[in-house]
């Protein structure tokens, strides 16, 4: 089988921590690097965790890089309500990680590296803010031509916001909006994107996840270990579902027939708004007569998901 | 009968006169003042357009106030790609009006002295940009705390635009997002709005507006030929159905019930965005704790619309 | 001798009670209104201060009226840091004032009024922040052209701001930067403004200052009183002279040639900036070959000056 | 003699040429290596520029990079204006360049080597845009701290533009706000900043100019050559001097007593304005209390700075 040649760019963070899982299950993925970047909590945690999560997973060969420590712009505002300080709730009994396994390569470069050894033939997918797309951009403006194609877990379909001081914007466009902005305007390849809409709009039986966290195996067990804060936020919210944001992204990068419902627009992102800064604005009556530049996935195949994901808590799930 | 006593704020505009036409048929309603404000078309065009529907109508004992000639900041920028450059399509034969009928009064003025003659009784319907209502609140901090209630044809819910150029807001809110923001945040009194995306998703059948635009009653022939160039428009947007702007607050405001849906939410307006200036932000999971200030009508029984607007047509529908 | 006919639109404040003691002392000036805004203090405290002045100078006889209560885009942001909560520092034994002499018309009624009553005759004289004027003009688009021009007390000239908390703008612009950009843009009439910058370059000796702390006349007893608080204010901030906002306006109105240096420019104010929102920016190279639409003061005549504002403390300085 | 060690970041534009004419032919440098930026013209265009300069002064070892071919937010404005197309005034007869000694590494991750082989000695110059240093900081943090210092052509000291479009900022901050936003904030070394303002107030006597243009050595040939144009502009904008940008900061960064007037400040960029896009704000009463960042530069030994330029066009300038 040829498998699908991955770099997940992530701000692990328990969602991506779930992502990174779905995509090592599985035997049609080949994950040639994780680079890390400021976001959900800093670079740094975010490194030390992906170590964790590797270790977990029994996969701890795969290459992971430091990014950008830092949004284009500092603001230095984490996701610390939701994902604790070092972004796995700062739980303890998690595994012990060597950091000098990080290697000294930035993310940015090795991103670039990488994309031009294995031209037109990475699917990027980018799980947290995107300053390190921004920056390897910048490094080589033809950067997204040598790609295959980006799914981003990131952006507005409908204006509506998840940061908890009101704004109209999804947190990892928010975290950097001008990042967010020359992804969309520059990268040139195919983007699929999954907005904060899409999350809310497909959400997941509680039952069904509650089925998960039972399991006893190594990898649900760590799974529902960092799970348990950020379920009393769910609750709070009062979501009628589970919503999986980042797992969603891997899974649509993997198999792009689990999107059912998605629309081509040209959407770019407004910088300059005191609420909306970094919402993502769709053009979608396409009055400006432009080309589309993202794929928007509004439904996805929820039994399709709730398969791909619970598969990776099986003991046979492991891709290695 | 207790009629609603209304003031009409319109930048008329060929749906500010279906709204104006659906207000003088009821029977319910009276309509103590027509407030015009520079939006569709300058303003001077819009106290013509307003004087030839009351003749029409058989109206013309109603005042009818000139108000602001521009938005708080202003742009120059009218909607004269579906309007038209006289605010009705610029047609031949619409009936001649004297212009010294406008009374000296401003709008402004004209408002806070009939709300103050008739405290806690009158419903203000907007259905232009917010300018004559914001001048108003700054001549009476008291002006809204005066009304009884406040229906508003404008903003977003999710940030879905109808400017030409794109951007993510709605036109009368657009037009003038200080006017609008002004109101969302001071009024004080009830407030509900019929967004943008409400239009689009409350769409009515075209049969059903044929059957009207071939009613040969004279308000009926005056109807189907202001509607004539601007459904071209409707043609080009590929609509699936006749989206109904204006007249559909009036019908709100006059019954309550025929909002099947709605949700009341703290709402504010983007002042400082490049493509989201004047997008209605909403805080719809509450995440900042702060009581609702508007009523956004989501669904309409369309039912009960359509007989409401077909009324307006019939011979016997006059209510005066 | 032909008097000047002045309205004097204000938020007093110390330095307008300088500038309305400077008005009143005149007997080349005749002050047909003062009205009211909300700036430094709350539009309540500027008409009780205003009434107090007028006490003081015994000049009851002049009608004060009541403005806007808040700057278009509402912010709350008073300058009691420098004004006290009241605006003249909230000290005891300032006069008992009967606020039923306040007038009921609203100020930018009263301004439109009078001003259409004396058709290019008014000299229309600006210490505070712009909102009542912006509201004139949207109730009368000709307010402006009917002036014999305008004196302002704002705006920048080099981006050098004076808001405690360090953006680039003056602060009556910042407090209500869309009054400021409508004014600028719509008032025609000839408009001079004396800048904050120019306020620190025209700076006046302590010891002179000082001589008129001491006169004895109760006018000055007053004057003294109202500014000891803020003379610290000076101190704290290093000043090397004494530094005159508001009565530099007021001599600028009755006496043209008082300013030795100046330029012609067009001048805009920012909108949309975080830290400059409310910075008036100036074409001063002329590249967008833009008419000018305002005399920036540069320079004052100092002895004149001083010369000026002295002799409105000595005994038989009254006009009345 | 110990030579000061020069990294050259520039947008080669005709005063750039005259910036590294100057640091080349200065026996207190070393240039390690220039480094391209786009700005006045597109980055391919100032290697070619590069090329040439070194040419012409006969250094053609030492290594050129390519940097980021875009700001970090895209616009597309150059300086053609003002730089011809190609950025020396699109003239014929300039040398012929072989764009292979272009190095492969790119501008910003060469700075960051370079400085990283050389702690603490490099003096960076900054003559364009900021983008390769932005982008040098995300790749490495600590980029700034190894840094002697840096020297920088741009920002604001008075809110004055020289954007043809008449805002309020100077070119090389308005060209990447974010970039400039991120050097003030972040690089942490040394930084002097020579402002638009203190260009327009050190200008230089036109005669002393003609002089130099009537030099007949190779070195004042092309200089005379490349600069004609631009003096159609000086003539058309009636400069009383000639105004030098960045040869200036070369001059200040070898010897920084040429600096006989300035400020320490804590300053800023404004990146939300519309007509302020890009201008330094500086907190220049230090109401923020803020520690200062930035040394301005406001005034310039200006005999010492014509006799270091002048020497450049002496027969015996060039210290190779
Ligand atoms: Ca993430
Ligand atoms: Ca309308
Ligand atoms: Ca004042
Ligand atoms: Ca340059």
């Amino acid at each position: 089988m040829d498998k699908t040649k991955l770099i997940i760019d992530c701000d692990a963070g328990i969602d991506d921590a779930q992502a990174i899982m779905l995509a090592l299950a599985r035997p049609d993925a080949e994950v040639l690097a994780i680079t890390c970047v400021s976001g959900n909590t800093e670079v740094d945690h975010v490194c030390r965790n992906v170590l964790r999560i590797l270790t977990i997973c029994d996969h701890i060969e795969i290459p992971v890089y430091r990014g950008c420590t830092k949004a284009l712009v500092d603001h230095g505002k984490h996701a610390k309500f939701y994902h604790g300080l070092d972004g796995l709730c700062d739980l303890k009994g998690l595994p012990e990680v060597d950091m000098n396994l990080i290697q000294t390569e930035h993310a940015s470069c090795a991103m670039n590296r990488i994309v031009g050894e294995n031209q037109g033939k990475i699917t990027l997918i980018c799980i947290g803010p995107l300053t390190n797309v921004a920056v390897a951009l910048r490094l080589n403006p033809d950067f997204g031509k040598q790609l295959k194609k980006c799914v981003i877990m990131g952006g507005n379909t409908e204006g509506q916001g998840n940061i908890e001081d009101g704004s109209a914007a999804e947190f990892n466009f928010h975290f950097d909006p001008e990042a967010a902005y020359m992804v969309l305007h520059e990268l040139s390849c195919p983007i699929t994107t999954f907005s904060w809409e899409a999350v809310l709009q497909n959400q997941y039986p509680w039952d069904w996840l509650k089925r998960i966290l039972n399991i006893k195996t190594s990898k649900a067990i760590f799974h529902s270990t960092i799970l348990r804060t950020s379920l009393d936020k769910h609750n709070e919210w009062q979501f009628p579902g589970y919503s999986f944001c980042d797992p969603t992204v891997v899974a649509i990068a993997l198999k792009e027939t689990i999107v059912t419902k998605s629309r081509d627009v040209f959407a770019t992102v407004e910088l300059q708004g005191r609420l909306s800064r970094g919402q993502m604005v769709s053009d979608s009556r396409n009055l400006q007569k432009t080309p589309p530049n993202v794929k928007q996935a509004l439904e996805i195949d929820r039994d399709l998901m709730m398969e791909m994901f619970s598969s990776v808590f099986e003991e046979r799930s492991d891709s290695k």
